[in-house]
């Protein structure tokens, strides 16, 4: 498997953001479920994927396709009482760090469930 | 690339259901963005993937991921005035026929849209 992504697979599995500091681009894009316009730059980004990844319960990846430099890392979590899938799509740039990382939610309950739960915690964002 | 692929990329262009017919698989599972319980069997899921297409404005594929027998494609439309991405999750059996297939979209509001649109053209689905 591709290094960065075993780094990825290791975050997900420590949530240590240290991992994230290493891998993602200082210029990553972060394109999130719930608005288009995408968030930009390392340290948002760091702090939207260490507040998921305490949010999803029972987090795992079902589903993983690995392209040249794009990646999509399907995964199924709990939210409350709801299940939901959802698949990461990820690029990298040619320095093997991620530039840009976008997110996909369904089904649409579990959606608006995600989105209550991240603004609770992330509310300036 | 895959024939089958090929041929889905025919009926996107195309929007003629006989290649869906031809391509998908009896048992078929469509795993929508709005419920988490999948649609089964090729009748239902040439009526989905029929009226989507038919919803979609200026739809194009941005992306596409190549595993042996799941693929993703993401793909960029207009719905109204919104602005969408989404994925197809696309899986094939051995005898190359897709036995799933899965879609998510963001951001929320597009979905939304999306959603009262595709509820007005399929009300008893």
């Amino acid at each position: 498997m591709n290094e960065t992504l075993s780094r990825w697979h290791e975050f997900v599995k420590t949530g240590n953001p240290e991992i994230l500091d290493e891998i993602l681009a200082k210029t990553v894009k972060f394109h999130s479920p719930f608005v288009w316009k995408p968030k930009e730059g390392k340290a948002m980004t760091i702090r939207i994927l260490t507040t998921v990844t305490q949010v999803f319960e029972d987090f795992r990846y079902v589903r993983e396709i690995f392209g040249e430099q794009n990646f999509a890392l399907e995964f199924e979590a709990r939210i409350g009482e709801l299940t939901l899938r959802g698949v990461d799509l990820i690029q990298i740039g040619d320095d093997g760090k991620i530039i840009d990382f976008e997110v996909m939610v369904r089904p649409a309950n579990a959606l608006q469930a995600l989105g209550l739960e991240m603004g609770n915690r992330l509310a300036p964002v």
